[in-house]
């Protein structure tokens, strides 16, 4: 993989040119993309920046991103050739640091659940997961340093750990949600893909300005251990991948506890479906009811399977949430960042399936940054990762104990 | 004007079909467009709908609301032509209710402060206000039943003062802010015109498919009057509009007193500012960065003017709104609702000011539900409202009290 930090370091210092950085990605885009499929569209000749932070950067942009000089097309028949006349401001954020947008990377139709051609760089034969299949699978075949993806259930940090490369679902709204086809506009997440966590770091210290993003690796965390016992169990690789995480933290200096969660939480877990649903079915409005027979079909069938929640549903969920909120923050006094599988297991064999975001969904509608760190690697070379989670705003103390995790499991 | 629970109610009895009520927006808007200029873009052959609680009713939308039949050029030359692909949230509930979309009202550009050539139709030398211009002008003109709105500082509540109409700028998020151009994703709250507070609640009960925000008057309720003066005195009008409406207030019935704000409320006042133009930086990051000669410049000289902001002061101001959300949250514990004018005076003379939004910030930053009333009518035939304000979630509530001081100020 191509290391952020490390072309970051090499043009600071004088020894890689922008140009030089950005042909680097160009020229691994050539050898991998016939392959792995990871784009749906690509920039034309693009260049080298002279100034900021990420100059020679090549970033990739989840097609569910306005893009001013790209399509946008949601991954969806619906959206082909529809030019956004705008760049999001998180695609703005990252050009007015330095980097060049490459392209725009593959999404699962409208950042749901229909898969795209994009393969698994681990395992060809396997999904690199979604919704953000092309952000994930970009960076992990070492084609780009940094990835754009975006996150309503689990669609940031399944993908990375599918794939087997570090990526940050930030606080809710710390980078801007704008510009973005919106599922659920309180659940949704705009996130980054990197080789590993300090590259994850630098990027989004970089783009919001914010310097202490990049935080160094945190020392003896305590860490609460949560099995999400409540989503059901783990599958193939997700028990080992776990036990190792915690063995090898404990290992590194970590004070290690399993932490069982509050009714209130398990319950919020349950009813993030409902918040994510009944908020679907206003932001696809005018795609399921004008479009309903050109809509992608796992997409649709979900839609007509949640059609039954009423307003009294969504309000009753958003109040569990709202407690559940104030639950999580009191753990949070005790431990600085909990522990949990960035996904059941492995990727699912085929690409039939992006996988499922069950480990995912409470902590998308808690707004707590995860940091996913690759933690295993089961059987055909597939990889499963951890997520540190820390309270929400900490996203600085989720990546210092991320970087713990991933030296730890080094 | 028309009242829409007018034209509901006889559509509902057989004595006005759908296509005679459109047929009577139509006709107004030939007979006072050419005067108002209320509208940018209107539909060709509107068609009255045979199903739904709005069938018949037409409704103007804001040109910062996307609309898939329609151009949104969000008031800016930077936007001429450009047509989004699919309708907003809002607009499909409103066409799902029935509604027929007959146009897109004026806007100051991107919803800031350069004014638009709209005319206030209670007195054509004088603004009616903004951002939303043409919606507060189409309902007062008694073109249209119903407008679309939205409101960051005070384009909601500020333009229905200064134009005697009624109008809601919801709880956050009751209506989806999803396809609406952002100014601050925060700040954002989507917000309905109508002629009386029956209208606008009949409008939202049917739009969002609760019935119980079409809620009946409330009796006697318990008033707190807030003066705002943390935010500056009134001006001309302003103080006969507030004790006018206190006094009518308690003649009908209510328990009334003057409530004194906490500190962190004023502090939350003052750091509005804060939030909206540190999350504009980022919302116009692509038109400020890349069209800045194309900007409008009194948008432009607000950017200019506020690129100090720090992600510092940004996290600081919210930490004051989260503490000042809570004070309120106790204050309504002693009342259900507080009254306070829903702008300083009458309309500013002339169009080249949309008036001043500082006493409508506080109330958008804390996300709480306003309803504007017609309380007092000053020379010149220009009007003050005033706006009942309920706790977070309880927009029943605020309508509720909002019909007793539309009774009260008969």
């Amino acid at each position: 993989m191509i290391s952020l930090a490390d072309q970051m370091r090499r043009i600071e210092q004088g020894t890689l040119t922008p140009e030089a950085a950005l042909a680097e990605s160009l020229a691994a885009i050539e050898a991998h993309e016939g392959t792995i499929k990871a784009f749906v569209n690509r920039t034309k000749n693009p260049k080298a920046q002279t100034k900021g932070p990420l100059r020679g950067i090549a970033v990739g942009i989840k097609d569910i991103i306005d893009t001013a000089d790209l399509p946008t097309e949601m991954g969806a028949a619906i959206y082909k050739g529809n030019q956004p006349r705008a760049d999001a401001p998180v695609v703005m954020q990252l050009k007015q640091a330095g980097a060049t947008v490459v392209g725009k990377t593959t999404t699962t139709a409208f950042a749901a659940n229909d898969p795209t051609p994009t393969l698994n760089p681990r395992n060809l034969g396997h999904t690199p997961g979604g919704s953000s299949s092309g952000s994930a699978a970009a960076v992990a075949a070492g084609m780009i340093p940094l990835a754009v993806g975006t996150q309503t259930g689990g669609s940031v940090i399944r993908p990375a750990s599918f794939c087997g490369v570090a990526a940050i679902k930030p606080s809710y709204r710390l980078l801007p949600p704008v510009g973005v086809k919106i599922f659920s506009w309180t659940l949704d997440t705009v996130g980054l893909f990197a080789a590993g966590v300090e590259d994850v770091a630098m990027a989004l210290a970089a783009v919001t300005g914010r310097s202490e993003l990049n935080a160094p690796e945190m020392k003896s965390p305590r860490i609460g251990v949560v099995t999400q016992d409540f989503a059901g169990p783990p599958e193939t690789g997700g028990a080992e991948a776990q036990q190792h995480a915690a063995r090898a933290a404990a290992k590194a200096g970590a004070s290690v506890r399993e932490l069982k969660m509050p009714v209130i939480v398990a319950e919020a877990w349950r009813i993030h479906i409902i918040v994510q649903q009944f908020e679907a079915h206003q932001a696809f409005a005018w795609e399921y009811g004008e479009n309903y027979d050109a809509m992608p079909p796992l997409l649709r069938k979900r839609l007509d399977d949640s059609r039954h929640y009423t307003p009294a549903d969504y309000d009753a969920a958003r109040n569990v949430a709202v407690k559940a909120r104030a639950a999580l923050n009191e753990i949070f006094k005790d431990v600085d960042v909990l522990l949990a599988l960035s996904a059941p297991g492995i990727a699912p064999k085929g690409l039939d399936s992006t996988g499922d975001a069950r480990y995912n969904q409470l902590w998308t509608l808690m707004g707590t940054p995860c940091v996913n760190v690759p933690a295993y690697v089961a059987d055909g070379n597939l990889p499963v990762g951890v997520q540190t989670i820390a309270d929400y705003g900490d996203d600085a103390k989720a990546i210092a104990a991320a970087r713990f995790m991933e030296r730890a499991l080094r």
